[in-house]
């Protein structure tokens, strides 16, 4: 998506560089954070410079490619390579899974940049599949896990802006815009999708204490996409649900097989004042 | 009520003088706002030094008594005194009437004080009424609503105790403590009242966004009456609704007659939650 006219993802990878939006300073500061190595990359996870489901599914990916990459590139002396190499990669992985625990996105992303490392190269016998080769694919695979995220969000606006009409007043709770993912976002991709079909859309974003998504991230991403919003505490989202909001749509940690929904704090009571 | 171990009300008059608890210092510094003037008073009300409907009744009353002090001890040169001190009164009604739009008790407050300042002396006819007496009038009637709502809170505490059993967990929404009313408070009465009786409540207090009162004013009332407490965002009731909370009391601004209630924003999210 678009930042003061320049497009942006949230996360993404330059050679062995990982670069983000630093979601620590908005929305007074807009600036991107370079993480060199797994291990700082992992720590953006962990200190939320990157946070929302995709968006650390993403990063963690990127960060298990920089792990291989760099498993593939230590020369200690004490031992041979190939054990070490498998051993460092497992290492990486450790450190990656550690950093959050909420986040599923994060556990799949590492588990696939994993097996595309480890897995024998294609027409050779496992025991011929070189380093190299391996932090090759883990870079494809992470790349791949981050445009597949795109995809889907783009896909969910789609399908979503389905529901708007002109003029639909809109309310959201927490962040699940694109800074929550690697672009589009989830519960704003439809907002975004209908302004590009022409419907223009009124979005209320309240506060989401006590970290402030809302306010900080969610209030920033709409003003970037000149969508036409205005921010709410938590306390006010039953009032004007009463008033004329059409319609609520809000991110999803998980959603289980019966349809029950985890997501930010406050989700449930925003989902009963709306039934009311 | 006790503060560090001195007794307070929230609000109270010593002589021609209004004393206040400074509610914008707090919970940081407890200091005691002094009002010399019924302009002062209705500045202290208009940005809410004092703030709550009971206080915000009392203090227009007893700047309603200060108006009537003044207008009474004013001698202007160019007009007869009883003309001038009838106008005067009335200026002063307006003066404090035009504080805040919200809480009825203020009207009621200055209607009673004005109605005690301008009818006759007992035993004389009407022309006789003395300024003086008048004043003294208006003083014995502030005092009057400040100590019935004094009473009227305890009485609150007294039949709402009983709701309580030991180790009741209750939760409540914005500040309806003591320090917003003279003294008891409504909301928090029955669990100071219950403290009193044996019963040791644990509070969950919201943080009651914009403005916080539930932050600033009730955390810090509980700490202060020795009440095992908890401060959460306002999106973590529904949470805690779920998890352990027996009872809801929350404050009105007004109570229809259908039993309809008007309270501070955020309030029917929570009555939502409790009853889910």
């Amino acid at each position: 998506m678009l930042v003061n006219g320049t497009p942006y993802r949230t996360v993404w990878a330059e050679g062995a560089t990982v670069k983000l939006i630093d979601q620590t300073a908005l929305p007074h500061t807009f600036r991107i954070a370079t993480s060199p190595t797994a291990a700082t990359t992992a720590q953006a996870i962990k200190t939320m410079v990157v946070r929302g489901a995709g968006a650390i599914g993403a990063t963690a990916g990127f960060a298990m490619a920089q792990a291989v990459r760099e498993a593939a590139a230590a020369k200690p002396s004490w031992t041979r390579e190939p054990a070490d190499f498998a051993a460092l990669v497992s290492q990486g992985a450790g450190l990656v899974r550690n950093t959050r625990p909420t986040a599923q996105n994060l556990f799949y992303a590492v588990q696939r940049v994993l097996a595309a490392a480890t897995s024998p190269d294609a027409g050779s016998p496992a025991s011929t599949r070189s380093p190299a080769l391996a932090a090759a694919a883990a870079a494809r695979e992470a790349q791949k896990i981050a445009d597949e995220d795109a995809a889907a969000c783009q896909q969910i606006g789609q399908v979503g802006s389905q529901l708007f009409k002109q003029s639909t007043r809109m309310l959201t709770h927490c962040n699940a815009g694109w800074l929550a993912f690697v672009d589009w976002g989830s519960a704003l991709s439809p907002v975004y999708a209908a302004k590009r079909a022409g419907k223009q859309a009124f979005v209320y974003a309240d506060e989401t204490r006590p970290r402030s998504q809302g306010a900080r991230l969610t209030a920033w991403e709409l003003a970037h996409e000149g969508i036409p919003h205005a921010l709410i505490p938590d306390t006010a989202a039953g009032h004007f649900l009463r008033k004329d909001v059409d319609l609520v749509i809000v991110g999803a940690d998980r959603i289980a097989a019966n349809g029950d929904v985890a997501n930010k704090i406050g989700t449930s009571m925003v989902a009963l004042a709306a039934e009311d």
